[in-house]
């Protein structure tokens, strides 16, 4: 039942998502390829499609929010091709697939990550000739250029790379990288989709909280499954943040106190999403199935 | 004279350029610390110079153009953080002091790279708050994010980088190599200052071929230069195209027909600079120097 509303909808969201991909421009066309083969190479689409369903939560029915969906995902993939560098995780392999420098090389993939961030802003920008002069879409703009940088996603990059080098990790330094790394753009993904919405302040603020607390429910769920799943359960290694050495919730807090916060967090999410004057049941079972999903 | 007025505006340019800088933040300050090394390294600060006095060509006397002249000073700052990668350029050295990676490591270069890119769009989405709703902030933001991507710098980096590494380079792909990986961020620079002053379009046409000129006959001067200076003068060792079997427009035309088109391409661009109505001697001074310069 749910799942396959969610197929449904994952792949109208996916259309949309691809639909901006560049077509062949020239000579440059190597990192375009490199570009679409990260895109494509799948994924849960779960930003855009966060951001789509809190959108039409509040009423949107525009397109202004297509160049923004498709933004999110674009810079979301940029950060997982520069995340598999050998100067960083040094991964080789992606959902089964080779990661993009292992497809593509080093340079290409640098080249990739740069051009989908740039081409994020690209297509965002797009949102100006939708609806011109639009306050909402220029701090849609400033929300997503901040949540993806210094102040989010790179700063909580940084500190990730850095405890990792070091060997060890404090807790409140944890809860930062948690925060940022993968939380920022979680929360940019409903809070866009609710401020292009024309959602009032005290809803947003309402939409941030819930996002934070299923961003973080959403990553200790991650910590959990990579002690307790399967590897062919989870379609990657288990056990890899103990291999690495990296500390994560459950290293600190234990299987069983994880997974009450999980709980607790996903409770506290839904009863405040419930709260709203509008209604969106499928958005209500997204969050409760991203938290109690076996991969 | 034109040296003293120079010193002084590049001055005025770098403390606007460095004023968005962002202040100590937190946990993630390492990248940042990297950000605000390679970014106060200096350079020529050539790009915001031609933004402003292309602005101030045309009569703009708002706050509206700073954020864009940081903006586009720290897309290219990341361009040379990313260019001197291992994977890429390696370079140990840039302006006589050690590259981003040298000084930082791998990881931290390539978050640095990021995070400058991101925060350049997050510096240019200020120019939202000082004129909301401006159609034309709007437009100059689309046109700085072509520029610096996959049809503008990151292009034109992707056919060097993979010339580079198939040993040659056609004459045709020389071309596209000039026009985008400079070029485009050049023309940006002053198409942007003309816009955002409310240059008309006859006048903003006239300005993109005075920089496409002009960006030509700078890259070609380039060219020139390191095969007719000495390490002294310029400030890098010369000879590195040759070094690296680069192909360059001395390489396919030889030094004359080189030194020519320079002369050339510069009394077009200053023509057409002078057949304006406007006037703007420093702007005339600053493109003939940009080319008949020693370093």
């Amino acid at each position: 039942m749910f799942k396959d509303k969610l197929k449904v909808k994952t792949g109208e969201v996916e259309d949309i998502v691809l639909s901006y991909l560049p077509d062949n421009i020239g000579h440059q066309q190597p990192v375009v390829d490199a570009m679409i083969y990260s895109v494509e190479a799948g994924g849960k689409r779960i930003r855009p499609l966060l951001m789509y369903e809190t959108y039409k939560l509040f009423g949107g029915n525009s397109d202004v929010i297509k160049p923004f969906m498709a933004a999110m995902e674009f810079i979301h993939t940029y950060s997982l091709i520069h995340d598999d560098l050998p100067a960083m995780d040094n991964d080789e392999f992606r959902r089964g697939k080779p990661t993009t420098h292992i497809k593509y090389g080093e340079a290409l993939a640098i080249l990739a990550g740069d051009g989908l961030l740039n081409f994020g802003f690209e297509t965002a920008a797009k949102a100006f000739s939708i609806e011109p002069g639009s306050k909402k879409v220029e701090e849609a703009f400033s929300f997503l250029s901040n949540a993806s940088g210094i102040y989010g996603m790179v700063g909580g990059q940084t500190v990730d790379v850095l405890t990792d080098a070091e060997g060890e990790i404090t807790r409140e330094k944890l809860d930062f990288v948690y925060d940022l790394k993968t939380g920022a753009l979680l929360l940019a993904s409903m809070h866009i989709g609710a401020l292009l919405a024309g959602a009032d302040k005290k809803d947003i603020e309402k939409i941030d909280i819930i996002a934070k607390k299923i961003g973080l429910a959403f990553q200790i769920q991650d910590d959990i499954l990579d002690v307790t799943s399967t590897t062919e359960e989870l379609g990657k290694p288990v056990g890899s943040d103990n291999k690495n050495n990296k500390a994560t919730y459950v290293t600190f807090e234990g299987l069983k106190k994880a997974s009450e916060y999980v709980r607790r967090l996903t409770f506290e999410a839904t009863e405040l999403l419930n709260s709203l004057d509008c209604k969106n049941d499928f958005l209500c079972e997204l969050l409760l199935y991203l938290v109690d999903r076996k991969n």
